[in-house]
């Protein structure tokens, strides 16, 4: 099935709003058999789209249309639906869960034009049913987070399968949707790298409240974007704790306890600082379990034995830690994301494997 | 002038990747007199690509056309530019000063087509050449960052002036790009809302850096997304000590100080915990000045008197500190940016309000 998108309002054509749409309307619909073969983005004259529909239904079976159902004046898509009604063989509303403006289904000679409202908290529950509609009494497509691969490598591990699933990569972390009868070949393939939340953060964090343990972080590089990143899952107060940022070594020294003479001989960011840092979060702070964390972002601050992109973390709890470093090669942002999300994965992997922790 | 855009490329009709390109080029268009009235995403088809083409230069006084430059198979574009060069009155290339695929700018009988590569890093910097050169020998716009007032409240106080303005918002801050002529009087409206830098990481840490300041920062309900904002400036370094992430009450008493007693009468959030806070991280770390907040990000965790959205900063050195609260209302993650950069503002108030504070 040919699917077309069209996205209306000014606001996007003049470059005031990023359109939010697009991607996930896309993905929605390829999830369930409809591959979008183009995009148009428009104003809000209702000349334009009814000009663009005519254009679009010669090519497509299906045409969605965003936007424009309110009641501003600039909401002139209700003009066109009125004229388009008069000539379709069938007109259906789709239930809107969270708002007001409901969205309309026509059937236009074989070619099905559905119109949603242009509010993506609205619209991005809303494509949902639709793409449900255009495979009625089948399942729903399973949603999966993987860490640890690039989208590519992904679709190269998992070959002919790979071909079915939609990607949609997110800050380091990628959600796959899958088809229900691909799950246990992809889980299987992909093995650890699916977590078992949507995020890392939720995963980690359901694992500890799980298990009645607290956490705390211990960040120089990353400067907060663990506890940033923790602290985006609503009631992680359960098992967040906090921690420190220990930008500088004075503050290394002053607030975990880390020793200036280590520091000196081994260098900031070596395997037995982090060591250091999570020893002294523990203690400080009383979590059972802890992260640290220590690299260089870049771009300056790097050396020919510790080039930007290295970074050192430790995970674990008082009696057992795991230290870790890797390597990557993204920018002073990228760089930040992935060792934060680096440091959650390890977390997680400790936890995993010492099922046998919990609050005493 | 009337312009349209089109960007190629199957990943990212399939959904795969995100649009990068649409409203900064609708942006820098826009800034230089060309108004965006129509675009199009198609896949990677040459047939395509010709038909849209076409059908755009009917109704289009310039159409940019991104993606498909490189040398993969998936870049088709190169058929129909030769196929479009024959036609074309004068054709002239376009310089990629950080890459290799240069653009190609083609007038076809009045129509301007002008292609660039797909990939942002370069075509985010070739646009302003071709927005540029619609205005040649006219001064660039300039490029302002306000903060504390939305679009449209922004738009409303400018009035007439503000039809010209382009307005990016990013993350709770908006980059308003404003013709030469039009900077002193938005300097003028929006007064101290207008920033003296990109960003308010980067504007404090200017001012910081400047005097030869140190900061440390104290986070509540922001879980380090202070400290993670500071560190996404390069050479942060130079001024930002670190501090703590006080998520849960014991480590605002155990790492800060905070009296166990103050928080059981107070409650957490609530002025005299702020300013505890403050007085903790400036003690602790040694910085001169020092930032603490706390508040309720939501959903949970509100009540009559202290409800979701509610957030206490104090700002200051030790010997002089602003104390406030705000109210937002935004969800969890929208309330924790707002809070985050309020935080911020407010310490760029505290020190562009104590000139002579200096290092010793």
């Amino acid at each position: 099935m040919k699917a077309a998108l069209v996205v209306t309002g000014r606001e996007i054509v003049t470059g005031l709003k990023r359109d939010a749409l697009i991607q996930p309307f896309a993905c929605e619909l390829k999830s369930c058999g409809a591959e979008v073969a183009e995009i148009r983005v428009i104003g809000d004259s209702p000349d334009s789209l009814w000009a663009t529909l005519s254009e679009l239904a010669m090519h497509h079976d299906l045409v969605v249309v965003s936007g424009g159902l309110g009641a501003t004046p600039d909401d002139t898509t209700a003009t066109v639906i009125e004229g388009l009604k008069q000539r379709a063989e069938t007109c259906a509303a789709i239930a809107n869960p969270v708002g007001s403006a409901q969205g309309v289904d026509l059937d236009l000679g074989g070619v099905r034009i559905v119109f949603l409202p242009g509010v993506p908290r609205e619209s991005l529950v809303m494509i949902k049913t639709v793409a449900a509609s255009l495979k009625p009494g089948v399942e729903q497509p399973v949603r999966l987070t993987a860490f640890g691969l690039g989208e590519n490598r992904i679709a190269e591990m998992l070959g002919e399968v790979g071909q079915r699933v939609s990607y949609l990569p997110r800050d380091m972390e990628i959600e796959l949707i899958v088809q229900p009868a691909d799950e246990a070949a992809v889980r299987a393939i992909l093995g650890e790298h699916v977590l078992a939340a949507p995020s890392l953060a939720e995963d980690v964090g359901q694992l500890l409240k799980r298990r009645g343990l607290t956490v705390g972080t211990a960040e120089s590089c990353t400067g907060g974007l663990v506890g940033h990143l923790l602290t985006e899952v609503a009631g992680s107060s359960d098992y967040y704790l906090g921690g420190v940022v220990s930008y500088a070594n004075q503050v290394k020294t002053g607030l975990l306890g880390v020793e200036a003479d280590l520091i000196a001989a081994q260098g900031a960011v070596s395997a037995a600082v982090a060591r250091a840092m999570l020893r002294g979060v523990l203690q400080t702070t009383g979590a059972d379990v802890g992260l640290a964390l220590t690299g260089v972002a870049g771009p300056g601050g790097g050396s020919a034995e510790k080039p930007v992109g290295l970074v050192w973390i430790a995970v674990g709890s008082v009696d057992e830690q795991l230290v870790t470093s890797l390597k990557f090669g993204f920018d002073r942002a990228g760089n930040k994301q992935i060792f934060a999300k680096s440091a959650l994965a390890l977390l997680r992997k400790f936890l995993n494997a010492n099922p046998g922790l919990h609050r005493g």
